[in-house]
């Protein structure tokens, strides 16, 4: 098992990368490549005593700006970290692809230089959330803004075998968001998802899920057009920092307020642990014919060893070979096109 | 000032509703009509020692269902309690009418028997919700779940109207719900709202605002369509349900909790307090040519009060009559239609 790591993904790369590859060799004991400019990933390594036994480099000069528009990943940034990663991938020398840089760019190159899976119309970004009981994976959250309800039905389907193969969860409730439980709630999209997915034997399909009932943990999938699932992302981030910021308010002020995180300082972190995505690894992309995981751009070496971690399950534990044999019958069952 | 009230909506009518009429009509002196079966009200107040000096009652044979069809509202339940607030309202039998009953059903009698103001293409929801710093209203919260870039700027000029009358903000900050910051984010509806929304001078337009943002109260008018704005709505009470479960199981097991619960209590209950929307009474429906309020479903005596100063506040302070001219002067510059 070999994981390809973009050496120049993120925030904090490429130090906590290769701090992270490092801790991952050592307790998963997965080989390793790093792509990037080879001469800073050496001086990193050695500036900062970690130990790149197992950690194969790949040189690539270039990296390709969060800001940049994400189908240059293809062209002005076709020698780049993260470009370089997904030809590594195709080519077949790594199991799954592991990177920290930008969705857009990574959406675009999985797409064409990894490719999809024959007769998946999206690759979905599907990030895994935290909620009050376990966890849900929402997909799509923002890799395709506007979908057509056959695309809603396939991110079902894939979310639904992840969650199985990787998460553990077995028979995974999928549900679709809407602003009501009843089937004739929504716009046409919601629908005609709901009829379809409703239809359909490959997915444990639970109905409609009212937003506020997500972060409850109603459902194991949820599903959404990548507007609206990039709105439950970004927002669930933000109310979860509101939260963050209660807390620090209330227990950090005076005395009392110290006092009182000492007596259940345990409590408070397991809360807020309860609440941290990084603990569940990255976003995976789903219906790119290759594991390909999305890390956190803040991610910190514990989180890209949490998402070598997840990469390494999804490539082991046949997710793309699933989701192709469901995209088959899908297209044999005439439910598609 | 004369503040019709439906009798029997919410889940707490109509004993709650009455409550909170005989502390408004002694805490700010205004006039109260109650709709609903006279009967039932009379020996309700009886039976609770409610004073019903300054309040009428208008005798009303039946309720609307929370789960009947909206539009039966001007057909089988024509004679319930909110259809006569409505009618009451229309005919000019008060000032401003203040209903917790089903939404839908109230945007359709707000439609058809209030009518809009003239100009303006959709009566839109608009609940005021809290924030990290102030609150801000949201519009639309699901009243049209599909919407064209047009009315988009309706519900950020009328948002921002009744933000500075009612709410006191000066110049509020305008802002469309995207998945991303600059004005080349989101579908064709975002694209061309943004640029209709820059192009007006009504508004104090400060361009998109991811989701993330929104608790923070990055935005004083916060503009989507129906089911984006439904989907924030909900996720927010979601997770703000999450956040207080996680408050309860912080500081109410065992002993040292209980402890930590006492050292900061007064801390918890403002930050419990700074989050609670039915402080603020409920949602105004922006667009109908008369004054209406949707107070929440659960609202208590409290709350009620609440929603009736609210409702007393949207009359006094001219917001329809701003509304309207705000729409002749769209209408004038050739923005419309």
């Amino acid at each position: 098992m070999r994981i390809i790591v973009d050496g120049f993904g993120g925030d904090n790369a490429p130090l906590a990368v290769l701090q992270g590859c490092a801790l991952a060799r050592k307790e998963y004991g997965v080989d390793i490549t790093v792509t990037g400019d080879e001469e800073t990933l050496k001086k990193t390594a050695a500036g900062n005593g970690i130990d790149l036994t197992g950690i194969d480099l790949v040189h690539a000069p270039s990296v390709i700006p969060v800001e940049a528009e994400p189908k240059t990943i293809m062209t002005e940034y076709a020698d780049s970290s993260m470009a370089k990663g997904f030809q590594l991938l195709a080519a077949g020398d790594g199991d799954a692809f592991v990177c920290a840089g930008s969705t857009g760019a990574m959406v675009v190159g999985a797409s064409l230089i990894v490719k999809r899976i024959k007769g998946i119309k999206r690759a979905s970004l599907a990030p895994i959330l935290p909620a009050e009981k376990g966890c849900y994976i929402l997909m799509d959250a923002g890799a395709n803004l506007e979908c057509r309800p056959e695309m809603l039905v396939q991110f079902g389907i894939m979310g639904s075998i992840y969650m199985e193969k990787v998460m553990g969860v077995k028979s995974p409730r999928v549900a679709l968001v809407n602003v009501g439980a009843e089937e004739t709630k929504g716009t046409e999209l919601q629908l005609e998802a709901y009829r379809l997915l409703s239809g359909n034997k490959a997915v444990n399909f639970t109905g409609n899920i009212e937003p506020r009932y997500i972060p409850r943990g109603d459902a194991d999938v949820v599903v959404a057009d990548g507007f609206t699932g990039n709105v439950v992302l970004k927002l669930t981030e933000g109310m979860g920092k509101l939260l963050s910021h209660g807390l620090k308010d209330i227990f950090m002020s005076g005395i009392s307020g110290k006092l009182a995180a000492l007596l259940c300082m345990k409590r408070i972190r397991a809360f807020k642990q309860s609440m941290d995505y990084t603990e569940y690894g990255g976003a995976p992309l789903l219906g790119t014919a290759r594991p390909v995981i999305k890390a956190h751009g803040s991610s910190d070496p514990k989180a890209f060893k949490n998402a070598i971690r997840q990469a390494r399950d999804f490539a082991e534990r046949d997710v793309i070979g699933q989701i192709a044999s469901a995209a088959a019958r899908l297209k044999e069952s005439g439910r598609e096109d």
